[in-house]
């Protein structure tokens, strides 16, 4: 059995304001913990069934305690509606300076407030190699324990800045192409993207916020041909990427 | 207040069992019940706050029973956390016939459990104008109240046809494409991909099942740059479908 201390601690890190003020984060769940174990993330401590103990012991790192807990103890502790192999507490990775890069491509997530979402997209930067991803301060956290496990380990390897994106746009080099979803841009099959920039996306139900809009400088739109209004902010940004990318 | 006879009939099609035992399923969500009302699927009744029966009175369909309840009374009816406009029970659509037709590209779901992954497939297949989606029976239900609002409204547009994968597959026409996605495919950049056929996703954590692998004609590849070692399998479609219509 934990501490109590330990207890609470981890419980704190369900919050943001905890998490911000501790430096730290939860990472819940067998994949997502070994994945941290093998990243340059420091683990703080390990809360683990005997189960996973005894199959990954060769995984855990030298001086970073492990508690051995029962799955119903392990359950308690985390967010998780049940968690039967680990939790780990991380250290927030040191920032990296956020400098937009020749032939590179930034997402930016304005407002996008599902945890899932903003997940999926950091989990989608990974796949293809993006710089990282910026987030508004109106964003789900991105180290909340549903968006570390929506990104199926990409926390480990993409940088994610939190910004105010408005001020953030409007101090980026002239020049630089700031790209936004818009139903009435350029039709993006008709164009050649290459991955240099910012890409922005919005939040599905209310789109880039105005100040956020103003700093575009091309909108970008995918054609569909039947009747459904949007897509879904994951799936757009999804198929925006794979057109910047298609011709490297 | 509804009777106990409705409260319990609405709480009976939260299940599949009774969806398909009544030919009903429900719609929640003031949005949703709007694209319900302006569709071609029968409505049995509705049941709506004051507020939503004030603001869309004229869109309520003649005939239907309209009952007004609380947002109280409405949340413990649905299955949302917070229901405060409109639940509508709906007809099941009949099923229209599945038939590969020349230039139409068809969807198929292998093993997609998750509902809203299903719902965002099902708005995705929308946007691009496809024939439709086959799920296989191990799929989460497409008319479960979670599916129908992942589609965002889709639910009315899209045919859906719930089969056993392997058979449908292996009784198509020969010469009739199967495409599937696959990390050792060939590489969707270089092909010129048209809108006809079949394309078959399967579930993130296991893929396609093997005997619904083996029918595939042709396998595709998203690439990718970074270290992600998947995606999610509505992104996944969405990079593939627009890879299909971008060539129209």
């Amino acid at each position: 059995m934990v501490s109590k201390a330990v207890a609470k601690y981890v419980h704190a890190l369900h919050l943001k304001k905890y998490r911000l003020r501790h430096g730290a984060f939860l990472v819940e769940g067998g994949k997502s913990v070994r994945e941290l174990l093998s990243s340059g993330i420091l683990t703080e401590r390990l809360i683990v069934t005997a189960e996973f103990a005894g199959k990954f012991a060769a995984e855990l790192p030298p001086g970073v305690p492990v508690e051995v807990v029962t799955e119903e103890e392990l359950t308690r502790l985390s967010t998780l509606s049940t968690n039967n192999t680990a939790l780990a507490v991380a250290r927030l990775p040191a920032e990296i300076p956020l400098q937009p890069a020749p032939n590179q491509l930034l997402l930016a997530l304005d407002e996008v407030r599902d945890p899932g979402n903003v997940g999926t997209l950091i989990r989608l930067a990974d796949w293809y190699g993006l710089a990282g991803v910026v987030c508004s301060e109106t964003c789900a956290d991105p180290w909340a324990p549903k968006t570390v496990a929506a990104t199926m380990g990409s926390f480990t390897r993409v940088p994610v800045w939190q910004r105010p994106l408005p001020a953030w746009l409007a101090a980026l080099p002239a020049g630089l192409p700031v790209y936004g979803a818009d139903l009435h841009g350029d039709n993006v099959h008709r164009l050649r993207l290459r991955p240099h920039g910012v890409l922005v996306m919005g939040s599905e139900s209310h789109g880039l916020t105005p100040p956020v809009e103003a700093c575009l400088t091309q909108r970008l739109h995918i054609p569909g041909r039947g009747q459904a209004e949007s897509l879904n902010v994951a799936v757009s940004a999804a198929i925006l990427l794979d057109n910047f990318y298609r011709n490297e």
